[in-house]
């Protein structure tokens, strides 16, 4: 497996797009970006398990029932959801790409982020189709993935090129991240794209196995958005021996979709709302599974903790803290946690209490950009990582005056 | 009932102090306080539910399993939790405290409230205490409630006199609240003291199911400390028939005991670390309590939404969106929610979409100091109010570097 370019064209038979309609003010800022396959593709999606949920989570569920589809259609600046009128706004939108492209409606997956609550205007997204489709090209990810950016402040695509039984595939994706990050068992906005033969059966088995350990173990502010959603098209066109069962090639396959989920969370909470830091939580030596992913979850999650990151105060009282409200099932009394950077490694608790460190080594650690908080339980075998971000002065000032 | 003054005072046969003793560096800020009752009393407690505890919690959960106490011991500036000398520092304060008040060191109620850690020092414990002791007085409430503040900026007491079968009664309480705050079945310091004659386990029903909904229903930061403990003791003096069953005298006591924990409540949210306004959600017509207590606390418990507070901006999408995610059985389609303050009351979202609002009335009413967001599920008769506080740039500040 290699990391190559052009994000989700770089699959063979992927075109994409992305143009200022108008939902958004500022015209400087793209807001409806366009992913076409230029064959029918398997399709798979997992979604927020928020009861609010966004229209075009709706529609997209039902469109993709039967396991293809042809076309992502997704606008920021308005998330149509908690509208009266936002299933029948999602499904106009479908008919009318849909109508543009020369393919049924029923094959497009839709997405809306921004403001929740705000009736959406079909017009601009009419009105900015033609241009929408007219401009789809292979060199286009980079509109495209800046056409769904809300607060994000850096572009999110990443690809990859794999082999499945000798034969080149091809997987690429773009994620808009930023706030209301706190993934339940979906997340955000993330358009996969790949050019693999599979089945839709083993294509949401590998998507929705990936999520547990990709996008779920992100969270920038603790608030699960109504709007997440992961979707994928794999048009085959890569030419593999299908994938219909689990073996090298699904697994072949699992790991190409992980690494590019996996850098994408890392670019998500890294660019969380505010955020001047990366903050990863390794937990090793869990009793189970839940155990390592509850407590690396609750460690970057925490407010104190993310606050103190943002001072670079090596406080490991926070930590503990958290491990101890997690839930997880953990012997507190056996908790090691130390802090690792580029600048270096400081052990800070050990069998669950503070040491004397070294403050100004601690202090070089937490003022690097990516922060790791190694926490080791010394009560089994497994391990989880979480990614979070710092809580900084600019996440309250963009979030206390949002839709303005 | 009415409100009174003398705080833990109030009731008769109570003193307190507070004092500086040395664990603060600042000498200006007291960091250690007692309470005193003339006569064994009555004694109950609850704790916080984090794994990690600090040692006091240890400690108080044996001096009190047989129903009785007759002093409260609390320091600032140090949690001693993750100390691995902390239960040996605990009891030894409880040993040095008796041994001045002479009494039994099984009959002291110890708390700490700090830094965790770092190692407790006992040395300024130990001097401090011939001076706590000599100065215990009845107008010395304020004095305790200010040894146990740490990054609050109000002082928190109350107290209240009340009738239990024609004898007039009293009960106060001190409090400290600000950060870590996210009660779990229990909930930061807070002392209570009363002269109603009660047995004790008349005592921890009222007091157990009291936290319910005053302690539990707070939240300022989305992370249950690990020092939690709300005590009470109740020492008799007043001379009402002993309260031995539920009945009129009962339900008095636990009038007076919500009057004090709600205020107190209030208080601790609005005292929320870099806080500038209370946030209260009351939900109405919920299908069961649970459901009513878990949309409320997930709405003040929200960053998005607290930012929102802070920032006077009236999203409803953000209130309807921690609804969703909270885990309460809602029906999203019927939700109404309202924002109500001195300043009046805006209707943001009917029957579960958005509202065109005035915009105007809607940031006067949010610039308000005490805010209530209205959520009306239109589901069933249940309601339930949670207390929360805004998020603001100085929460930032206090965390950053709160060790230092």
């Amino acid at each position: 497996m290699k990391e190559i370019t052009g994000g989700v064209c770089a699959a063979k038979g992927f075109t994409a797009n992305g143009v200022h309609c108008g939902i958004r003010r500022n015209k400087t800022k793209k807001d409806l970006s366009l992913i076409f396959s230029e064959k029918r593709a398997v399709a798979a999606a997992v979604y927020t398990q928020n009861l609010v949920k966004g229209a075009p989570i709706t529609v997209t569920k039902q469109n993709i029932a039967d396991g293809y589809a042809q076309a992502m259609i997704c606008n920021s600046g308005n998330a149509n959801t908690c509208n009266a009128n936002g299933i029948e706004i999602a499904e106009k939108t479908c008919g009318l790409v849909a109508a543009q492209l020369g393919i049924p409606a029923s094959d497009i997956i839709v997405a809306s982020t921004g403001v929740i609550g705000q009736p959406l205007d079909l017009t601009p997204i009419a009105d900015g189709i033609p241009s929408l489709v007219s401009g789809l090209g292979t060199d286009n990810s980079l509109a495209a993935a800046e056409g769904i950016m809300t607060t994000d402040t850096q572009v999110k695509e990443v690809a990859v090129s794999f082999d499945v039984d000798g034969t080149e595939c091809r997987l690429g994706a773009i994620a808009k991240g930023s706030g209301m990050i706190h993934p339940n068992m979906a997340t955000m906005l993330i358009f996969v794209t790949t050019d693999v033969a599979i089945t839709p059966e083993m294509l949401q088995k590998a998507l929705s196995a990936d999520v547990q350990t990709s996008f779920n173990m992100i969270s920038v502010d603790g608030d699960t958005s109504t709007n997440d959603m992961v979707s994928i098209m794999a048009n085959g066109i890569a030419g593999n021996a299908e994938i219909t069962s689990p073996g090298a090639g699904y697994d072949a396959f699992c790991r190409a979709l992980h690494h590019v989920t996996v850098k994408l969370s890392r670019m998500i909470a890294k660019d969380g709302e505010g955020a001047t830091k990366l903050l990863e939580c390794k937990v090793e030596g869990a009793k189970t599974q839940e155990a390592a992913r509850i407590a690396a979850r609750s460690v970057i999650s925490s407010a104190l903790v993310k606050a103190a990151m943002f001072g670079a105060d090596a406080n490991c009282g926070r930590v503990m803290c958290a491990i101890g409200y997690s839930g997880a099932d953990v012997d507190v009394s056996k908790i090691d946690v130390s802090y690792l950077s580029a600048a270096g490694e400081i052990l800070v608790c050990e069998a669950g209490s503070g040491l004397n460190f070294d403050e100004d080594l601690a202090k070089k650690i937490l003022t690097e950009e990516e922060i790791t908080v190694l926490v080791q339980l010394h009560d089994g075998n497994y391990t989880a990582t979480a990614w979070g971000c710092d809580l900084t002065y600019d996440y309250v000032k963009i979030n206390g005056d949002y839709r303005t």
